[in-house]
């Protein structure tokens, strides 16, 4: 298909309106699209109105080849979706008696008793085929108009909707006969300006496309280029790649679906490896984006999250040292390394001891924080003075620590 | 002003449309009219793209009041938002003198010269007043139309936004002589169907309106109401609110800003007691999600992610339970539950072990759950048994697990 293809999103829901929920789901889309080479030009929110959602509906068709929709799939009587599509296709919805089986299997799987309205989520019109939810209760539609246009709900529930789309729609959408081809070059350790600055040759030219963009984790890079090959492609992005990645060589530590802790997870694989955590002002938070990954039981053993000095001590931490120096000290973050690395017998331990907020502790300010890595061949500290929320604290001393980690390895 | 006044939210930026930035924007502005009693039945995102963008204020204005332009108000030619309102207008944009000097003094504050196309942002329209802003380059715009219709132009970085929002536009806007009063109702353990059976009698009415929203911690219930004076508003409310709460007396956990784990911290606070928890699955997510609570630290005492058997075993399980009966079972959740009890020395333990998944664990799989509570009287236990991703399962787990304490306190 050689056109090019134009979609339109639209998010449904009044608790958008009231900004009661940030709308992710789109920025999900758009990035989608963006790489399938679909073209989006604009983006609407409407409430849970019959008659605004069909209007706009309509709209979006009459300027796009493609409407998705995410939200108001739910049981309850004011999700609109399925509605303001039949009634733009005027339409009559039945309700499916395969989804309805599946849909009482569900509940009946859970042990709990089916309430009547959800068989809405059963429902289908004629020009629709049903895009499955296997772990929710509203399945999706894909319908085709008369005139070759695509319409596209999806379920609201991040994870629903992502599953879906992947899964179920962008297999069935038509395909450009152009080629995109693209690399996520992830960096950690350096600001976006002073980066940016670095590559500074690359992000003003249009062939390949090189974008900047600062997340939870450091900054990504992202190089893409169309071509009437996939190999035409990756042979203009491809070298740009090799070159960001020379200049950066001491930031980049992966590429695309490389998480810092999958790369953490691949070196320590290889080096048959253990390690394991002890946490003061992250409370937690390092260990659990280390268990998000997938198979790190291998070598993550665990973790102690040491909220009072009493567990500190338990770990290892002498009383001593927390008197002498402070529990937000280097000397405490040492000992809390080393004493959890003999205590799980692991070959590398991180520590982390500091400030997390609103209030000062023991004289120091929030984002004051130490950390500390216990390896084979001794221990390593790192310092952070970086003001911020109790959550941006704690989410910057987890990336210098993964970091140090990998760094270190 | 007695009439009910109508917003759209008009978010301009291709980076919004490639999916690079989340439109948090929005949702702030939503938030604001809500409270201000001002209705937003549509948001929309457009390109930087002239015609579009003219085309998109023509269309807000033909059915709202306000029409409010959030970005594109940068130095560079693709920043378009003057322009279109100019070109809706009908008026030729001119360089505002004053605008100038102070936007010199400026860059000569900053030590760098101003680069030419920033005059841009010395722009004005005779319609228009100028809305400050000291912290960026960008000033907005505050534009009557001949028939009392209003145009708002933000910058779009969120801190100038919300500054200029708050502190420059509110004060302009005309009010409305009506007072908006609203509560949140939070609830956990029921699913959002079953609860909006139960309280099926007032989601259908309008006066005052009641909504339900599916959260990652359980169901919220916003019940609002307009009256002509902030106590007129509170009476419809309150009887409502109060109903609710003895329809779902077992399922609600707070109000507004109280969330399950300062809800936790309260009750322990009063009793001066103390918590700890153990986790296998959740891996950290249950510590992280209950340090997130500012003051927490008085009562949490501190966890531990025990990620490998040997680790159950150093905070006292059995091996021989675990050999037995597998990691994932009543009783190693028990054992867990208990020893960490004793270990810690605190009032109450939760403990969780399971299959986060993908892949199946002890044969069994991924979803499947055991939590335990050991307490002052005894340790009870709550069985999981629902499919879905990593991520899901974890949040699901931790999610029952302080229900189960919150319940129990």
């Amino acid at each position: 298909m050689a056109k090019n293809l134009v979609a339109e999103i639209i998010s449904v829901g009044t608790e958008l309106l009231l900004g009661e929920i940030v709308d992710t789901n789109a920025t999900f889309l758009s990035t989608r699209l963006r790489d399938l080479g679909i073209t989006v030009y604009r983006k609407s929110t409407v409430g849970d109105n019959l008659e605004r959602l069909t209007e706009t509906i309509k709209n979006a068709l009459a300027r796009s080849d493609i409407a998705i929709l995410g939200g108001g799939l739910g049981p309850t009587d004011d999700d609109m979706t399925r509605e303001a599509i039949a009634a733009y296709m005027n339409e009559e919805p039945y309700v499916d008696k395969q989804l309805f089986k599946e849909l009482e299997e569900k509940f009946k799987a859970r042990n709990r008793p089916m309430p009547s309205n959800n068989t809405k989520q059963a429902w289908l019109i004629k020009s629709a085929v049903t895009l499955p939810n296997p772990i929710g209760t509203a399945p999706g539609w894909f319908v085709k108009t008369k005139d070759e246009k695509i319409i596209i709900t999806l379920p609201g529930p991040p994870q629903e909707m992502t599953r879906m789309w992947i899964e179920e729609v962008e297999p069935k959408l038509p395909v450009s006969s152009k080629c995109l081809y693209h690399t996520i070059i992830h960096t950690i350790g350096l600001g976006e300006s002073f980066l940016t600055e670095k590559i500074a040759k690359y992000t003003n030219i249009s062939e390949p496309g090189v974008g900047t963009y600062a997340r939870g984790s450091g900054v990504d890079i992202r190089v893409a280029a169309v071509g009437n090959t996939l190999e035409e492609a990756k042979l203009i992005v491809e070298p740009v790649v090799k070159d960001i990645c020379n200049i950066l060589s001491e930031y980049v530590f992966g590429f695309d679906d490389d998480t810092i802790v999958s790369v953490i997870k691949r070196k320590l694989d290889a080096k048959n490896q253990t390690f394991c955590c002890i946490e003061s002002l992250t409370g937690g938070m390092l260990a659990s984006q280390i268990a998000s990954c997938e198979g790190i039981s291998r070598c993550f053993k665990g973790s102690i999250t040491s909220y009072s000095n009493e567990i500190k001590e338990l770990a290892g931490v002498k009383s001593e040292t927390l008197e002498k120096f402070g529990a937000v000290s280097k000397e405490t973050a040492i000992e809390m390394a080393e004493s959890i690395r003999k205590l799980f017998k692991t070959d590398w331990a991180v520590s982390t001891t500091g400030v997390a907020g609103p209030g000062n502790l023991e004289g120091k300010r929030p984002g004051t924080a130490w950390i500390a890595l216990a390896g084979p061949e001794g221990t390593s500290t790192e310092f952070v003075d970086w003001p911020g929320s109790r959550e941006m604290v704690r989410q910057r001393v987890c990336k210098t620590a993964l970091n140090m980690l990998f760094k270190n390895l």
